[in-house]
């Protein structure tokens, strides 16, 4: 469904050329200081338009608030925020319906909706929706500043292999192709004992929001995949103090399920932009046969580099919802 | 919380040591046969107990069923089965107690419940509770053959690092240390169009459950954090038909967080048991200082081991469920 | 939570004087026709402004299409209807805001909300809140309709004890006094086997959506409390044929919490409008003490008037959220 | 389903002839004293066993432990209690289940599980399911009481339609019949601000419980059908203080949906028992015609007097939930 969270609960809707893209979000607490102002540093991050690899396209994307802010301040009511779909060219999309985009959604969307799904630039599976994920995690995560100090800060740790991620986008160039990347996400001032067992842990948790990102692959926390090489004693971080400080974190701050007072650390492979330039051989529906197809319209040559905001985001709402349940939010502030 | 499924829908409880560990599964169709014997060969795999590198603990381990099934045939409420703990020796847990175990869960519990935990054995946080898993699976995956002939099937990748697990395996033997592993699991049969937008994406309910699987530090899908590595044009993976077959499936069997009707393909990082017989250096709560800890008791060098069959099990619930979300099982059979 | 139903879930939000109160949908199947024309005789049904004893406040209350409708055309994604407040006086509400009104929430509001409340006619909690139900409910009802014939329909029973609801009302007017009613559902061609045991029984579903509705007492069905004085072989319906109609409907079409293929009954108690011309005598926040206290602004003498049709929107769309859950309603139309 | 709550939150299995019957227990929080003998009051008050008009069917029903209990205190993991069935007398329902009882849930049962329901005494349906809702109550009725003084208690109001009970009851043996009656529930002890906007109102979910209860009819909260009859000023509760404390109390301690920090008070109604002495005129499934039936097998006269206790039960567990939703309860005591 098109909710998440238990607590701090988002509900998303929009698609990428119809009316609008929005969130409503119930059970924020009373009392937090909303402005537009707060949301438009994570809207210009989340759009990357200056940046070498993505999209020019542009919408102003100011957030609209429809319920839930009174005199500036969120009332305990479910707060509603939409962006309008002001810069849409729904021709580009049109005439290419009859030939499903290999790795877009186009395909299972018509499967699993008989045609009637809104086609245009991905309708509802659009990564266009992040805009609206940008915008709750901005809430999430001033609520965690304000109540418990906590940061999330999410970084590009490698394009296609490249720790220099300027060199990792020049192969894509070259190569007049897209290219997938690395990010990574940490969060500092965690308490310890958040996460529920059995099925609620805080791997559980994150790596469900993560996957509602579009083009994610896979997560691993801490060592992630690396641990599957090493050797128990290696592996086991020693606590160091009673505070469960840990003398390495290759656990990423998770152990059990529950956070245990160190870092989070994880990390999610982001494929490449599935519109590339290059000539691809799919499918046209309409004939039943192959055919050549290249992708027009405006597009990223690196998704990754637009996911950092939005891995944010989805980490503060889903540590928002694991402090609630701790009752380590008040519902008043 | 302990639940999990929309549809078909899991309550797992209990400890390592207490009375006994069980599941109660609401939401399985009735009229599905299920005999005490159909459980037998996953809950023996999962022992693993004649293998080189598994723990000797032994239970007799046979299911119990308390509801939900009359004259061998599940009549539509919930069923729900015990397993009883007999082969418990709490003397070996208790005395550690004052060092929590290093990657075990004991000092987040004793966060989380204030000491009011069942320490004994990992308690609620125990490997021992995947028997319930397993048990869940058992039913999950005969309901999916029956309905649907889909077929679910998870194994041993790599071990240590070598695709010769045997090898791997002699490795930790060597070292008289744990070691960790990855397992893959391939689901044939899936139809496409499984799996909701926005949140509730076939990648977000799968990994959601697989991280309740103790020890899982990575999960991935298709072609995972290689693709982070990629070319877009090198990615995608071209439509060859109308029933949307793939000519390379480096998606995995989802795009758009939907299957596609391809293998669905993913694989999990497992870490090296925590439990080695290693020395490690380590707090002691009692003291407040360092010291010296080396694990006693029957413990698993390499628990990646047995992982494939609760592997097995969580992905056939969560199949189970997007299934029934789509209308493809009915409430009787 | 603002958010109800499974299958057919609705997340509802606004308030009385803010911007706007809205509706989102999410689980509607793909391929229903939806125009701003289908909910026009809903919404001028709830406005009741025409009718003797409702409140002379008028929006023009168009619905809003936001998401989730391409081409007339419902597309699987979820759906969200906006109404805009435009006719709002918060002036009359502003003054009194030392003088939580009897039989409103605005004291509850303020303790549970801390004084961040948007306390202006209501807020959340206002009836106004009942336009975007009846959105919801228009969309139900049609949905019924196409799929599976079945109706709903509500009538008031009586007003103020009496059957001649003119004359219950002018009961009100002569007083100078709100007055309450009695308002009644019926839904016809509803199949048997709607209801989950143990706690989703169609009652508690029914009854748990009835008292979102504000101002509702009491609901009783079939033969409700009159049932608390019957004899057992007066209140049994006997089964006449193979397909469970019952001779007599004292169960008014429920048994076990399941619906049995007769028509659904029941009723509900609507409270006297809180906002009475009368003067009362209450709390003064600021000075603590009492004082008289008078009701300026527009309202209804018989807020039950209004409430048949917001009582089919709710019944409706837990009849949908039934339906879906017996895979009665196909996922695309 | 059979689970209910977000917080404190249930689930149920069993049936009235099979294994067991028991409940799993989610949310609990840790360090609460729970022990056989604090049970054993509430087990016996349900069976009325020597209370005239009650049936003689007599389970030893201790609870047993199975899980989330640890040296008699909770752990804060799930606690699962079962109840064997020993006293069972299958043979008296297998040849009946050719005519489905008139009021009972046979006929909806086998449309609704296709005949492969347990159809001995009911099976899932059945009232022996209380005692494990009875037991959930135990511990939700200890923990308001440990936690915040809270106290609930539920009386018989009257008996077919007679304050005086016994008188009541009379005319159900008199007249050879069962017959129904009315329960009144009070809490004490509650705080303001317990609910949600705006469908989780106390009033829906306390509903929504109580309607899992068999037998119920109808649910009304303060004044309840009454206050259809009433004017606004004289329905209308004047606060007196700024605790929230009304002059009256129509409204039952709810306001807006949420608690206003008054008395709780609400009644159901009880229809007669299904199971009449009386012969009954019904159909007959392999014949499919109509035909002469009465009940053999123990029954109760009037099932209302075993309803208290249970009643207490579902409204301790919805207040837990509420509270917990509050943070009025912490999760370590």
């Amino acid at each position: 469904m098109n909710s998440f969270g238990r607590f701090f609960r988002i509900h998303i809707f929009g698609e990428s050329h119809g009316e609008s893209v929005g969130i409503s979000i119930d059970g924020c607490p009373a009392g937090l200081s909303l402005q537009v102002e707060d949301f438009l540093a994570d809207i210009e991050r989340r759009k990357g338009g200056t940046q070498k690899g993505t999209t020019p396209r542009q919408e102003s994307d100011l957030p609209i608030f429809k319920s839930g802010i009174f005199n500036d301040i969120t009332t305990g009511a479910p707060i509603t925020i939409l962006f309008e779909n002001n810069n849409t060219r729904s021709g580009d999309y049109q005439k290419q319906r009859s030939v499903p985009r290999p790795g877009h959604a186009d395909f299972v969307a018509h499967q699993k909706f008989g045609g009637f799904e809104d086609y245009r630039g991905g309708g509802h599976f659009s990564g266009r929706l992040t805009v609206a994920l940008v915008a709750a995690g901005v809430i999430a995560k001033k609520l965690l500043a304000r109540v418990a100090n906590i940061s999330v800060a999410a970084t590009i740790l490698e394009i296609g292999g490249e720790k220099d991620t300027e060199a990792g986008l020049q192969k894509a160039i070259d190569a007049k192709d897209s290219i997938g990347g690395i990010v990574e996400c940490r969060v500092n001032g965690l308490p310890s004992g958040l996460g529920e067992p059995f099925f609620d842990s805080a791997e559980s948790l994150l790596s469900h929001a993560v996957f509602a990102i579009p083009a994610v692959r896979g997560v691993e926390f801490g060592t992630g995949f690396a641990a599957a090489k090493m050797f128990g004693v290696e592996h086991n971080d020693a606590i160091a103090d009673m505070s469960g400080k840990t003398i390495t974190n290759h656990a990423g701050g998770i152990v059990g399920g529950i956070t245990n007072g160190n870092e989070l650390v994880f990390r999610i492979a982001i494929k490449p932009t599935s519109s590339t330039p290059k000539t691809q051989h799919t499918l046209n529906w309409e004939t039943g046969g192959m055919e050549d197809f290249s992708v027009k319209g405006r597009h990223d040559l690196c998704i990754a580099l637009r996911v950092p905001v939005v891995l944010e985001a989805v980490t503060a709402f889903v540590i928002c919802d694991l402090m609630m349940a701790e009752q380590k939010i008040k519902r008043i502030l």
